[in-house]
């Protein structure tokens, strides 16, 4: 306890008083992110530990100083964007400090001749995208999280948004970054279009989650908002004919910014004021120039027909953008004994139904299983992810825990097993940290190599990612 | 010299004899790359030093047990693919084993549900694009040395290909790789389609150059040939005015896989019989779907003649595509004095102007100076790339390699100075080395950090990459 007033008033003297905070509720908002087992620990009165405090600097030069004096002192930090992941990457322990980068949310620059847009990290995609919306521009990445996550978490996360099929995730958004590295130092990179020096700097950091340094300022591409949008959904007599659609179009060089296929189960469960019972829903939404989004949406419904997808017109399109980013809260089904959660994976083609059939099948298993449905958002040449959604009905709240990982350990064993990616765009965590080893093989031991070169103290966001 | 006996008795005792060759021909064909700074010295009789001895591996394991043994025992290491490199990447030192990889050529699998070739590092780009093609793909990857370049020196320098507007450059067409580690150790990533567990590895090894690990194999993105390609050439009364049409054109959405645009200078020199006198031609190939093409021309004729282009036909497209890959030997230049090379920067499209003007007149003021002139190959939607070519006379043979240096340094300083980046797609070897520190700022920090880590023995091609 010592220590954490020492550490207190050493920030406060760094920093100033106005950018340290102790007081009980920003110690308990900053003790977690929004981690469905960190929810379900909490319903049950097992909240996470609280950390030190939280440091919350409007600029990179007090980042560094509070790194270069964490790195001296050995203080584990967490990085806290705006606390909306889902894998438990935020659980800071209680000698930590936690640096939220809220405050750091300007737009710096908008370069309207190089559609490029320098933001601080800490701006919510919201706020960002509403700036960029005034002025004519969009950036075209568009998580649920939106409301709620903050651009510097997007790149520390790899984020991927409901438009990526054509306008890319995260990593091809991301033009450039400031990063601030564990012992202070602050690397820039250039906005440049593409270049041939060396590893990418950008992709050490994307994805790092918080481990090799705090990401404090991004460079993104935008984009004009396109002059026409077009929408129609389409209903096949299963799942494999929709992906075999989406397969089609985007083998063929077709880019629709949302192809998005649910299974009977979800179709039945969203959208059945439009579509029959036992079909799958595809969604697809089109835009860019009127000649474009023509000649993509002929060539949509073609590849559809001759797959039996039968047009449902554009009605359960607008339902999807209407409500696209309402999520229930979780504390009701926990506190009912139902334990809830999404996770998504991907894969080639060729191992998608493999993939499909068998994490369906690994959660069916599990007894007391309500749901174990998936659809597929984000599609690309050579494969797609599949999103799954589980709820298992338990009488024993005591289990519910045990029951949420037995659930987490079939899909990602039954992922690995048809070979796919454990995460397609929600990060790793905590949650999927133990099977990292499985899914780079001797890879991993580039990561903890890399780890260990930026991060020789393991000061950063400790118990995440690296098993 | 003892050494050097003992280094190849180890090795043929470890590989065989067929695999380990240190005949004069073998050591001399692999002393260099193409950098014309090399070939100038080999025609002013000082030629480079030559390696111990070449390995000629047949499989990933005699790589491993190679990297392992030179490990050991502290012997650099040079992988050698076709000898395409034009900046001095291949430059073995006396000690040094060169692992040529010509050997390991062989195309393992394709998967033509999700559109992956899992090729070895040594085949050849046209000997992969012959194979697809026989069974109706396309890599998609064009580059200039395709006929001489492998799959595996693609991956090391970060190649770009002709049709790389629409079809990505090696970034996106890898899907997976095989790397050999210093020690020895053999990592494999997946070939899924996008994932979110950490920092990208591939990234780590894409522009490594050799200094990291020598890529055994790859997995790359194929694509069915296209069923329609469309030809046209306009001609801009400036090239300001083709590069605002391109510009236009990407930012709207449109990605025609060729938008090639020579300045004034270059459009005379290569395209006389088509294009008045003082103007730039702008070259246009799209392909795909009938009705993408087809939308896709007319939106290229309507930016042209917003920007004052004129069309003139599919001819200058026609000869192009015959004559792209031809490239003069540059013996002949160097024997009469000519001092010749080119050099391919990029930048935000903000920067074009100044960076397009700030290397030509940096270029220009080389005394002796006969041609500075560029063209742009590779458009992106925040920026595109300038590939200029220099030809200088010296009346001294003894100045030649001074004034090498003089026109590279005027063109690095320059695009620095404009906020470019120093290289686009060739990579930076030994001649772009100086200026990585500006290029990268602190960042350079990062990549030694990379080096140190994965290379501790520094035994992997030395010399080049890292200042």
């Amino acid at each position: 306890m010592a220590d954490r007033e020492k550490l207190r008033s050493d920030l406060v003297a760094l920093l100033g008083a106005d950018s340290v905070a102790w007081d009980p509720e920003s110690l308990a908002k900053h003790s977690r992110d929004s981690w469905p087992l960190a929810i379900l620990r909490a319903v049950h009165r097992r909240p996470a530990e609280t950390p030190a405090c939280v440091v919350q600097p409007r600029d990179t030069e007090s980042v560094s100083r509070t790194l270069r004096y964490a790195s001296e002192h050995q203080v584990p930090v967490v990085p806290y964007g705006g606390g909306s992941g889902v894998c438990g990457g935020i659980l800071p322990p209680e000698d930590a400090v936690v640096v939220d980068l809220r405050k750091m949310n300007r737009v710096l620059e908008i370069d309207e001749r190089a559609l490029l847009v320098r933001v601080q990290a800490g701006a919510l995609g919201a706020e960002l995208e509403k700036t960029l919306n005034e002025k004519g521009f969009s950036c075209g990445h568009f998580p649920q999280s939106i409301d709620l996550s903050t651009v510097g978490g997007w790149v520390a996360t790899r984020s991927a948004g409901q438009f990526s099929t054509r306008y890319g995730s995260i990593e091809d958004i991301l033009a450039a970054l400031e990063v601030v590295l564990p012992a202070g130092t602050v690397v820039r990179t250039k906005p440049v279009p593409r270049a041939a020096t060396g590893p990418d700097l950008r992709e050490i950091f994307l994805g790092s989650e918080g481990t090799l340094g705090i990401v404090t300022e991004a460079t993104l591409r935008i984009l004009p908002k396109p002059p026409s949008r077009v929408l129609a959904a389409f209903a096949f007599p299963a799942l494999a004919r929709g992906l075999e659609a989406i397969r089609q179009l985007v083998q063929a060089g077709w880019r629709p910014p949302v192809l998005r296929l649910y299974d009977e189960l979800e179709t039945a469960r969203h959208f059945s004021d439009w579509a029959a019972p036992e079909t799958a829903l595809l969604l697809v939404l089109s835009e860019g120039p009127p000649a474009l989004t023509e000649a993509e949406m002929a060539a949509c419904s073609a590849a559809c027909a001759a797959e039996r997808g039968s047009a449902l017109g554009p009605a359960p399109v607008e339902h999807w953008l209407e409500h696209r980013n309402d999520v229930p809260p979780l504390e009701p089904f926990f506190e009912r004994g139902i334990v809830v959660d999404t996770i998504e994976v991907a894969a080639p083609w060729s191992a998608i139904p493999a993939l499909y059939e068998g994490v369906a099948a690994g959660l069916r298993a599990v007894p007391g299983i309500l749901v174990a449905s998936a659809h597929s958002s984000h599609s690309y040449v050579t494969g797609t992810n599949l999103y799954f959604t589980f709820a298992v009905q338990t009488e024993n709240p005591d289990r519910a825990e045990e029951i949420y990982h037995q659930c987490w350990a079939a899909a990602m064993e039954a992922t690995l097993a048809a070979g796919g990616t454990i995460s397609h765009h929600h990060g790793i965590g905590r949650i999927r940290r133990p099977w990292m080893a499985q899914e780079h093989g001797l890879g991993i031991g580039v990561l903890r190599a890399l780890k260990a070169a930026l991060d020789p103290q393991g000061i950063m966001n400790p118990g995440v990612l690296l098993p």
